[in-house]
């Protein structure tokens, strides 16, 4: 076979991860087959067999990169700076950087992999990877807000993280099924319940 | 064909359902066939196709139950008595009441009803149905703290519902997809955010 250029390995990939992406996120994972795959990214099954062994590889793909977006969402925070905890809707919902900001294609992609994960130990052991490296994270954050006397000491910081993970867990699904959340709002109402 | 006595029909019904729940909390709903379906009730296709017209009709009833559980946990508190906000948490994951309680296999059905909901637009609506009725009754629980000066009074009490909503999402988005959701836990960090 011809040796192809990186960069152009690298597109011809991105095309049939970004054909893949609205497959999924119209389908579904499981009523989307690799026929409809190679139709909506308009290549040949060699092409894409170049690239990945099957669906399930390409799910893993996908997987990998929405968790990629999430775990960048949750990028510990300039030590110089402590923003408040209901910052939390702007950490990871206020973002320009496309796509977990702006998209409720990430929001339902992700619902799906939740379910994904119910049956694939695998996929479930990844997540559990992001959520340990998020709540982490959130954990420093929320320690440093208890050494400011800004949260009571007698709770441990990670019970804090995973309200707060819990919050944009929950702002996810709403976005991603009901397709009515609004960050504004939420961050309004969060902004009343922590005053 | 003979006449059944309701309560054995239901029995029958309830039978499965049951089976249903069980299949569709272990392998999810693409991955179970009819057939898995039977083999689990001990049912003949016969029997089954008396009470549901097929798969769909199945998940459409264990949607409705599963539906009918949140919207029960959700019930009006009574007016004589104003739980605090972070009873959002007793409210819904406290109670003795199972499945919702105190079952991963609730949390999960959930989480696979949502993907569901994202393909099947009678799905969806009938979720909108069940968030518009809780969003209408903590909308109220808000308005009564700010009537009593416990909330903001420029924050709409339908934006403070819409967070205590995310929550409970969150905290079972948790407990079915990483199996470790700690009620205890949970109540504690959110009592340190609020306080």
């Amino acid at each position: 076979m011809a040796r192809m250029p990186q960069e152009h390995l690298d597109a011809r990939r991105r095309q049939i991860l970004d054909a893949a992406r609205r497959c999924f996120a119209r389908d579904g994972f499981h009523a989307t087959s690799m026929q409809d795959l190679l139709g909506e990214a308009g290549l040949s099954a060699g092409a894409v067999y170049r690239y990945f062994r099957g669906k399930d590889d390409i799910v893993d793909a996908i997987a990998a990169e929405a968790l990629a977006e999430v775990t960048a969402a949750f990028d510990a925070p300039d030590d110089t700076d402590l923003p408040p905890l209901d910052g939390i809707v702007d950490l990871v919902l206020g973002t320009e950087t496309p796509p977990l900001a702006t998209s409720t294609e990430s929001a339902r992609l992700l619902v799906q992999i939740w379910t994904e994960a119910l049956r694939s130990p695998a996929l479930a052991a990844r997540l559990g990877e992001v959520l340990a490296s998020t709540r982490g994270m959130l954990g420093r954050w929320a320690e440093r807000h208890r050494e400011r006397g800004l949260l009571p000491t007698d709770v441990p910081a990670e019970q804090v993280a995973d309200v707060l993970i819990a919050l944009v867990h929950g702002f996810l699904v709403r976005r991603a099924v009901y397709g009515d959340a609004d960050a504004d709002a939420f961050r309004n109402g969060l902004r009343a319940l922590l005053s």
